[in-house]
């Protein structure tokens, strides 16, 4: 089953705000956040194939992923990792690499109750600007389509 | 001499930007951030005992300051850096113990004219609350002191 997935992105704030639940265990939805071959096998629109992923799930480690777009075109992500605490909490830097310089963070949060996880993410960009220009590229529907991928991979 | 210090909080959203020049090159400046005997000397206000300094200036090197004050009480200040250029640019997350999990980012550019460096830090906070939580906490006078003390570190 797939559940409706909720990004809030209020005008004049740097912040969007992600709410989605998963029918499976924490474990399993964060091990899909920190293991990079299942990561790869989830993150980002179906049409954009991941050409790589690094990720160094730990205090200080870093990660970075990239996407092999139409043409030449590559896309790619990354940053450090602030605070990992296992199943239940990561906190990261993010940069994308058409926007140098420009890095956010994200808080991610998975709460487990009945065997069903609830997941928040919160991030912050470093200006209002960042954050609409982040979602004007359609990042919403690489969240959404991302996760309906991360559903296939939990009922396996 | 010393210059003043211009803090920006505008109300509504979660940052503070503080401009600060110094009569001194860039290299100086960038490495009394970075040198963690010469950081240990001018950061914070004069009444606060600066106990230990770990600073690890690389892109996922972590660092932590403790300052021990008033009785028993420990204040620390720790994160990892995203981005360290020479002389340029620091990229850093930040978290205060009494807030645990409420990470900021913030951007510290080094810019040199005429062998005066103008300092520009771009400070973001998970929440417009814990932006004002760390300004009503007298961070202000700490910022402003902490420079002049770097302005006599740099006369020397």
């Amino acid at each position: 089953m797939t559940h409706p997935t909720t990004i809030t992105a209020a005008p004049g704030v740097p912040f969007v705000d992600v709410v989605r639940e998963f029918d499976a265990p924490a474990a399993a939805v964060f091990r899909a956040h920190t293991d990079r071959n299942l990561f790869a096998q989830w993150t980002g629109p179906r049409r954009f194939k991941m050409d790589s992923v690094d990720l160094d799930a730990t205090s200080g480690g870093r990660w970075k992923y990239v996407f092999r777009g139409e043409g030449d075109m590559d896309f790619s992500f990354f940053g450090v990792f602030h605070t990992v605490e296992s199943n239940a909490l990561i906190i990261q830097t993010f940069e994308f690499n058409l926007a140098p310089n420009q890095v956010g963070i994200s808080t991610t949060t998975f709460d487990e109750v009945n065997g069903r996880t609830r997941l928040t993410v919160h991030e912050v960009y470093p200006s209002v600007e960042a954050r609409d220009a982040a979602m004007a590229s359609g990042m919403e529907h690489g969240i959404i389509e991302g996760y309906e991928r991360l559903d296939e991979i939990l009922a396996r």
